[in-house]
């Protein structure tokens, strides 16, 4: 349904992108100059500069002074993460949330340094912007609207949401939006529409704990799939995931999925919405972090290509916009009416001031602007931050190399245990998110979520180091104790 | 726990209507002057005139201009509805949500007539106040607050919170408050908090719809237990039914029972209280009506008597002070962190901006003036529409005489199908709540509650004539057909 033809620029750097992962362009290696790339493609010098400026935002390229494109030196190849772990298969009870909760309380204190955290900096939010026009639109509120608010949410905020989504070819059914308590309820009060308790619901491996948790919640089970680091569910384990179990429910995020960062690619994302309407196996797609895409444009949710109002496409304005304000929303397909009744009995409805705010704020223009600049504070303190972890973690850890968001995945040498990193970590007031919390079956246990959405923090940098001080340790420790095994 | 001795005009104020009661003091007869009263009781001319300011805000008395006060005449005292109907004690699958569903919406065109709303008109709230309070405290708001707020809600607003508590003589433990989008979703946090998927839940009869849909969204069963029209639960029959069954929780509103408006006396809070404990059933108050008692001080929810952390009490400030807000609590006893980790499965926290507005407007003073005018308002709305109700309905209807809140509960002749009759009211404009909501097994077919909320609305007067028509005209049309059957 969407219009996903890549753009000329698009296009050119994908080509390059492809001639550098296959060892045509090689690290170091000049590209050809912005004139001689004119001429060969027949394309505008702009558009050059785009592709160009495309591929130094995903740190495929760099900009050297008065000299031009190189392609960046991926100085440990070997240490990029690229393969799926392979998950168990079996249906799994769900019980992370004990320690999820821990993990939360902690990186609330604001002494400690937040690479645990799941929000970036609340300084890259227009929270004024936002104040202001909430004031603004409180004032001019009509006291019917406050107990006729329906439980399908505000109007003009509906109507902007719609709006975003046409303009990413994603056109809505005019019932299909559902506005919610951010993405958090949007997608638990989907999963209770499409599952019954007992039943089974396949989640990505690693997983977004929160997942994990709504499964807890309502007594469902677990089964996860490989995930490929960097383009997301493996659609070969998927299909053969859904021909051995009866599975009522897909929970996933396509886009910049946490922890890893996958972005799948748009052929993948179709043949995953096929293969589960092909079985009438609903899609819960989680798309909170679809706008912090380190790309030059909006990766298009499964979504997209939803015939038959299999998806349930669900988001939020927390992490790119509003943080706190507690608006989110699902675009539930053929089960929204369930979702409106389910959201009418969790909760009746969404609070109308923080309501208000936010559809203020997109009607007075500038959200694109704000969304710009986020996602460029976000890819460079993302490639500054990996380089820390290449200088100051042991010999053997590897790291994602993710599509955009704020997350990296490490996963340590096999000495370290995570959760045991953390809990040092912790001590010394720097936070973590240990990789147990992403499996309902604890794997995970070398590996690390760090947040790297803190631009200026200036504590980022020495808990980098002390975190990779700590791992080494770990691994040296462990030496001599494997020499006397 | 709390310090419920009355006070001495409200010992006086009990001793007047127990003798109207009794039938000493009969209809018409003018009280003993404020002179009299003092001498005979030996107390204040001031406590003499606030007790019978009491007896005349619950329409037990009325003030006549120049002559004193004298007992009210009960006109029809036989239509008043007295006796608890009596349920089917068997545990229930519930599904009334598709009904109340049709229902809500109906209700929230602002073109009908809302005798089936569950809000109060809108323009008895300070929303100006409030949209004024909430754009000085976001403008106060540091940027860190927005991702470091708490699942347990505002710190500024649960202090407020606690501090209302201590002075209706509630202490609370310190970790007790969790703040939630409603006291819909307090509600349902308790319920999952307490129960598992296949549980019993006693809930009253009538009882609030909501009950019913947690109850259904959970796949809980309900068993109703007889519920008496002023008084509320009739714990002899409570009694039986948690003897009889395996009862995982009661849902029970002991301060202006949805739809009866009964009030629970101190005596039997503290025996349900009592009971409950004894057998470790966790309570689960909903007290959304607590502050809007007819009466002149708050009176104490089942909370007060609870010693051993069974009781869930959950509140909001949806009902009294600023709907569409979307801010509850619960103050859940031994339960509480159970209530925390589901809130942050749930939803993760609650609205900053709506949760500050409200802090804001407390801080500043006139919350208590704001609900004393509310009451007032609502309890001389309420007498209107009983008398309006009393000239229009057919012989044989029989109505409550609620101590407090915005509802009234008919009981109409046995002629009168409501669900027929809240059909025949919404074609011409009119929404009621029909009794079949009510209740899990669709009793009260013949019964309708109605909102008295809306002090300044003027077309209740035709509404309520209307639907007096509606009803006589049904009654007249049965009459014949059963002449012939």
């Amino acid at each position: 349904m969407a219009d996903n033809t890549p753009t000329r620029y698009e296009q050119l750097a994908d080509d390059m992108a492809q001639a550098i992962r296959e060892g045509l362009l090689k690290s170091g290696d000049r590209l050809p100059s912005v004139r001689q790339t004119c001429q060969r493609r027949g394309v505008s010098p702009s558009t050059v500069f785009q592709a160009y400026g495309l591929l130094e935002a995903r740190g495929i390229i760099e900009a050297r002074a008065r000299s031009g494109y190189y392609v960046r030196s991926q100085k440990r190849p070997s240490r990029a993460l690229s393969e799926p772990a392979v998950p168990r298969s079996e249906a799994t009870e769900v019980a992370v949330s004990a320690l999820a909760f821990d993990l939360l309380e902690t990186t609330r204190d604001p002494q400690v340094v937040p690479l645990g955290s799941a929000f970036p900096a609340p300084h890259l939010f227009p929270l004024d912007e936002l104040a202001r026009a909430g004031a603004r639109e409180m004032r001019k509120l009509l006291p019917e609207q406050v107990t006729t608010a329906l439980t399908v949410g505000d109007e003009g905020l509906r109507q902007a949401l719609r709006r975003r989504y046409a303009l990413q070819g994603v056109p809505l059914a005019p019932d299909e939006l559902v506005i919610a308590n951010g993405a958090m309820e949007a997608l638990n009060l989907c999963l209770q529409a499409v599952t019954s308790p007992g039943d089974i619901v396949v989640v990505e491996s690693p997983t977004f704990y929160a997942a994990l948790q709504a499964l807890e919640r309502l007594h469902l089970r677990a089964v996860e799939v490989a995930t490929d680091p960097s383009e997301g569910v493996v659609l070969e384990d998927l299909a053969r995931l859904v021909g051995e179990h009866d599975v009522a429910a897909c929970w996933f995020m396509p886009n910049l999925q946490n922890p890893l960062g996958a972005l799948m690619p748009v052929a993948r994302k179709r043949a995953l919405v096929d293969l589960l309407a092909a079985r009438s196996i609903p899609l819960i797609e989680d798309d909170v972090y679809g706008e912090l895409y380190a790309d030059v444009r909006r990766p298009p949710p499964a979504k997209a290509f939803d015939q038959t109002g299999n998806v349930l496409h669900c988001a939020s304005f927390s992490k790119c916009l509003a943080p706190g304000y507690r608006v989110g929303w699902a675009a539930a397909g053929r089960h929204a009416a369930q979702v409106l009744r389910l959201k009418m009995m969790t909760s009746l409805s969404t609070s109308i001031p923080s309501q208000l705010a936010i559809a203020g704020y997109l009607a007075q223009g500038g959200y694109d602007r704000h969304l710009r600049q986020l996602r460029e504070a976000l890819s460079t303190e993302q490639r500054r931050v990996r380089r820390l972890i290449e200088r100051h973690f042991p010999a053997g850890t590897r790291v994602t190399l993710p599509a955009g968001g704020y997350f990296l995945w490490l996963e340590l040498p096999e000495a370290v245990n995570a959760l045991e990193l953390h809990h040092r970590a912790l001590a010394i007031g720097v936070s973590t998110a240990p990789g147990v919390l992403f499996s309902a079956d604890r794997r995970f246990v070398h590996h690390l979520r760090l947040n790297v959405g803190h631009p200026d923090d200036p504590r980022i940098d020495a808990a980098v180091r002390s975190l990779g001080q700590i791992a080494e340790a770990m691994t040296r420790d462990a030496k001599p104790a494997r020499a006397h095994a």
